[in-house]
């Protein structure tokens, strides 16, 4: 039983849409009615020391910033606005009152400036090690609200920012590779401090340009393949076009990875993923602009389903290879 | 720096009341507006292995059913009704899958109990132990909330049932006492498979009788205090009052425990604790009938700060003890 399994074991005991509820599990946020016009989105994340984050290398003032971003992250992938915040905090018995305070401060100051309220939660001890699960309430007009089940085929396919990143600083801050080096500080940063994409999700939401979206937290090929799988469509992604790869190979120099699976396979980027109509193109690349955000055309949704990675040689030929995705 | 000092610290980052927040920290929910005539209540609550429940003799669907009463029992003690819940999983690796399939059959079956949806969550690897967090949303008229800071000098202080069995549970299934004998199953079930009181919060709620209320979770001398905090009030409360006081007497004749003791401090009874004017007696009494409850009148509220114990000699004396409380 993976994770997976669990949570289809989870949705199959849920129950089904009922009056006020309007999407369940299998999205990024649960969608519930506020007074017909307006949404309230839902998302819990948790942190678990040593899963999610290493105290060795990770200030605890960014943790902090990060417990609230994954989460707006998940709210701006629906097309809202974050509002309010939960915390609840696990704490080993004699911890570092100093560590607490800079964590606590790190979850202000991005509540600040994201524009969200924290307004509650709990605290509790937990003997094997700390960890934080953070609620967000976010909310959205009704009709603005981005599903993953809404990709066309003959959608273009964008994301946000570079991919990989986060994976790639994680590399070098776990092996102590390159951690002096100002060119990789970006690739650290992506992991030690994301940033939400709420302002662009939720301009993107209003813009009525997007078929589906979602946030980048498992990795493109596998958060590409929800997506797909939730749209009843496929995808072919061009392996050249997949941006931030630069960074990613002078980095890979150092640890001998490959710099393309970071960019497929890796982690926590928090970029938005969505699709549209090839015509939106313009109007898109506006919203980026206003965001100081580089969106990026990867790739086209197809008929059929599972993603294919499309490389172009040099002569012009194009190979188009399937890629597997777990998780 | 203990569990209090956490939240005070946090309450402090904490952003002041803005529009559409109506309670932040300090109550059993967070209270934000919906459409001006009706609110949410947002609670969040975390259990963890080893602090909150042991393994070894809590069977996995009754902690299920837990996961979600103790959240159920802070949307009752600010009188609303629970409407949706998001569950976040933190199971260790090689987890048993049929521990976890009667777990979250004990989610589900608790959810409809008490006429919520499972609406959503997410599920973590956490290698040092299982951890779930609950958030619950409930709902209620805007009117209708009961606050804990809204206790008047003269109420009488009101307990929805028994007072410590839950301790006294616990001490016999830890020590591996009495765990057989028919007449401490009540006991021990508080701690397994505790009921949240939601049905009469939400009632006592609508009826307008109560002036201030909360739930039972860390103990009467706790909680009474933060109750009498909130409300700028003193309480004073009669030993020989505390409900199910011949029962506790029973069971530590079996483990050597001082019964007023577990009656006091003992924490988890998710029972409801409230106050209202003395006039209300009667139609309050006839409430519980309502939900085959019986209400206990403990003390009054009276001027100052503090908790007083009054324990009456044979003789008709009285004397007052002053309760300290921690947490």
């Amino acid at each position: 039983m993976n994770e997976r399994d669990v949570i289809a074991y989870i949705s199959a005991l849920a129950q089904p849409s009922a009056q006020g509820l309007i999407k369940g599990i299998g999205d990024d946020c649960a969608v519930i009615d506020r007074d017909g016009r307006h949404v309230w989105l839902l998302t819990l994340d948790t942190l678990i020391e040593s899963v999610h984050f290493d105290c060795a290398f990770h200030p605890p003032q960014l943790l902090g910033r990060k417990a609230v971003s994954v989460n707006v992250s998940d709210i701006g992938a629906m097309g809202g606005q974050p509002r309010f915040a939960l915390l609840s905090v696990g704490m080993p018995p004699g911890f570092d009152p100093a560590w607490f305070q800079a964590f606590a401060q790190g979850v202000a100051a991005a509540c600040r400036e994201y524009g969200c309220l924290l307004i509650g939660g709990d605290t509790v001890a937990s003997p094997q090690g700390l960890n934080f699960s953070l609620t967000l309430i976010g909310e959205a007009k009704a009709e603005h609200v981005i599903y993953r089940s809404g990709a066309q085929v003959g959608d273009t396919i964008w994301v946000s920012g570079p991919l990989g990143w986060a994976a790639a600083g994680l590399a070098l801050l776990q092996r102590g590779i390159g951690r002096d080096t100002e060119a990789f500080f970006p690739l650290m940063e992506r992991h030690l401090d994301p940033r939400a994409r709420a302002t662009l999700g939720n301009m993107v939401g209003e813009s009525g340009l997007v078929h589906a979206m979602m946030d980048l937290s498992d990795g493109l090929a596998t958060d590409l393949a929800h997506l797909c799988a939730a749209s009843v469509v496929a995808a072919e992604i061009e392996a050249q076009r997949l941006p931030g790869q630069s960074l990613l190979a002078e980095a890979s120099r150092l640890t001998g990875d490959d710099p393309l699976h970071w960019a497929i396979r890796g982690g926590e980027d928090f970029e938005l993923l969505f699709t549209a109509a090839p015509e939106a193109e313009a109007e898109l690349m506006g919203l980026g602009r206003q965001c100081d955000l580089e969106l990026t055309a990867i790739g086209t949704i197809v008929t059929g389903s599972g993603i294919s990675l499309l490389r172009r040689g040099k002569d012009g030929s194009t190979e188009a290879e399937p890629v597997a995705y777990g998780g």
